[in-house]
């Protein structure tokens, strides 16, 4: 069977995925749609707006095959480790194909950007450390360094665009392997990924399809031209299990008790807490009185809104630079969320050949390896009241992955 | 002038303590009633009902002339070490008289005790260790070795008695100074520390006053004949002001998130937290449902339910070890929370004389001092929903000290 893998985090899955998925078939003339998917927290230093096992129920009924998790080490973090993660994981399962989406939307324009990087490694190097070091953001310092050093190269990729940016750190990656996958990727549709407000009638990003929700008082009823039935079944049944969808301002009051309770050392030794942070973010957070007055009030020019919401997450899941550093270099394993019934088929013929383990519960490996993931998954249930606390908080240690039988 | 100190929590204010301050008032013929007062949380582990502030003015308005506070590190801590820090307050005050209420209500009882223990220091010691080693609590082992090494002594003072092994502590403390202060006691009347039940039609304890309170939806209509009319205003003026009166499950949240998110080496690190028990708390926080159900699992022969909530106060204020042992041996401010004009004439006259620095506002003393204060009022704060979390949390930096002009 060939197989493709995308790299996705479905929060929550929209008519943009599913063109997106579709299309990636299509295109690689795939039997079997593999995602890789962020778990309780995202990317981009968010909380998902409905758990993982509910997400990835979302993707296999709109049609992937294999849902996957991208651990809390590698999801929760700056693009280069975020592609090495998900590509490594997708590669340990066999992909033929891998298919991302991007602004550029030509697959050759990665290839250049690669080799030409590849070619004046060090200058390129160099000038992002310099850069970084003036203050500018990394995104802003990749881009910069870019343009700076191949001034005369016809059609530099734009790596200011996020999805490009992820685009160039999956080819890098993938590139590091001997036999490595194919690399395919599709132009984006109409909605940008920063988009707040909808743009067409039925493609919108995540962004303005969450704003929605949330400024209905949490109803799906504005949302549905937007995703798949399937999507807005998952989410009133989430909604209706759970009492509520999940953003920051839900643990706000958690992670304001955790800035005003730590002791400043102890918060320097957080996961992305440096250059002194820890003082600022200290004492904004006994000013502020919700999570998005926190973050105006401690956002700079420095700092960029995704990193300090990564480095929230961080303090939140109590996550320490020691710790990151032990996990995120190697992928130890790969939690399997849900399949269907081809995805199945697709697992019982390579896992002779898998060398990474593929679990089924957390119970299966040593706790210290999959520790992070299950805090991240406590800390994300925090947010709901008792008795639905329990109840997702259980669901980490007993739920099986989800089997759909295929149509 | 001459005045008299007394050792209090006021949890809330209520007529067996304004008989205590009468009566205090009587026998030692003061003209100025100090009260050393525990602040947000309580020496048996416990969040206060309402903040220091209005146990303060509950205070100062039936009848007390002066209110400092007990600072955190002396307060949240078994008898000996409260004692220490509430004795050498009264006595920087320049207290003549301290006067605390006791089952036993012969003073002629404790100085024996005092003498005897003095004679038999070394064996006493020794015992004390000893049956702390076979598994008893700290209070039955004192109050074991007392019988055990003097069975042949006619009267020997029941210190598994709450108020009894603190009046034991106050005098032992008291006989360390160069110039101790007169020690009094008064028999308690009727109701006892730990009765849940109202037993009698004007005098009920604390305890049971908070378990009307809250078993009435947070209604003080039911409490008005066992507290004085000036108690009464002041819990209605706090649950108009912030919406809520304070225990233990509003707080369970934090302790619980705390709890999932800390790693085992550093729970070991937070004080009180001895022997193991950090796996037993993590074990339990993942199944409990409310902080009642949490301490009914928790709790074993070995460690007492105020020992384990004590434990549980500094796991909220992320008080660690070596944090506490800097602050607890020496009191180094004296924190005014209120005073009537009465008490102010008596401050003004004393101030030259005083040796540890008496303090109006946090701001007066190096931070690190009070630090461990600021904090506690910080996650005191925290059980409130906004803007009253707000408002009560800056009342720890902007709230002078309450001054009532006497009637």
């Amino acid at each position: 069977m060939k197989s493709t893998g995308l790299i996705v985090e479905y929060n929550p899955f929209h008519n943009g995925h599913f063109f997106h998925v579709e299309e990636a078939r299509k295109r690689t003339n795939a039997d079997v749609v593999i995602a890789v998917m962020s778990g309780n927290f995202l990317q981009r230093g968010e909380p998902a707006i409905i758990s993982k096992w509910a997400r990835a129920k979302m993707a296999l009924l709109a049609g992937v095959d294999i849902v996957v998790e991208l651990p809390y080490a590698f999801a929760v973090q700056h693009a280069e480790i975020f592609a090495y993660g998900s590509i490594t994981i997708l590669h340990a399962l066999k992909c033929n194909y891998f298919c991302f989406g991007s602004e550029s939307g030509d697959i050759n324009e990665f290839s250049s950007a690669i080799d030409l990087i590849e070619n004046y490694h060090m200058e390129y190097e160099t000038s992002v450390k310099e850069l970084m070091k003036t203050g500018v953001s990394y995104p802003t310092a990749l881009s910069q360094s870019f343009k700076k050093i191949f001034t005369d190269h016809k059609n530099p990729i734009d790596l200011s665009k996020p999805n490009n940016i992820l685009g160039f750190h999956y080819m890098q990656t993938n590139n590091t392997f001997q036999s490595p996958m194919q690399a395919v990727t599709i132009k984006r549709k109409n909605a940008n990924y920063h988009d707040e407000e909808f743009a067409s009638s039925t493609i919108a990003s995540a962004t303005s399809i969450r704003k929605a929700t949330f400024e209905s008082n949490q109803s799906i009823n504005g949302i549905e031209q937007y995703v798949p039935k399937t999507t807005s079944n998952v989410l009133q049944d989430y909604y209706n299990g759970y009492q509520t969808f999940h953003n920051w301002e839900l643990y706000w009051p958690f992670l304001q008790y955790r800035l005003l309770s730590i002791e400043e050392t102890d918060l320097a030794n957080i996961y992305e807490i440096e250059e002194g942070i820890e003082h600022r973010l200290k004492r904004h957070a006994k000013d502020a009185v919700s999570f998005h007055d926190f973050m105006q009030r401690v956002k700079t020019k420095r700092y960029t809104w995704t990193r300090i919401q990564r480095m929230c997450v961080h303090i939140l899941t109590n996550t320490k630079k020691n710790e990151m550093f032990r996990h995120h270099k190697h992928v130890e394993y790969i939690r399997l969320l849900g399949m269907t019934e081809n995805g199945r088929k697709y697992l019982n013929q390579i896992k002779k050949d898998i060398d990474v383990p593929l679990i089924s519960k957390v119970s299966s490996i040593p706790n210290e390896l999959i520790e992070l993931d299950i805090r991240a998954s406590n800390v994300y249930s925090q947010g709901l009241q008792e008795p639905f606390k329990q109840k997702l908080f259980k669901a980490e240690y007993a739920q099986p992955p989800l089997y759909i039988h295929n149509n």
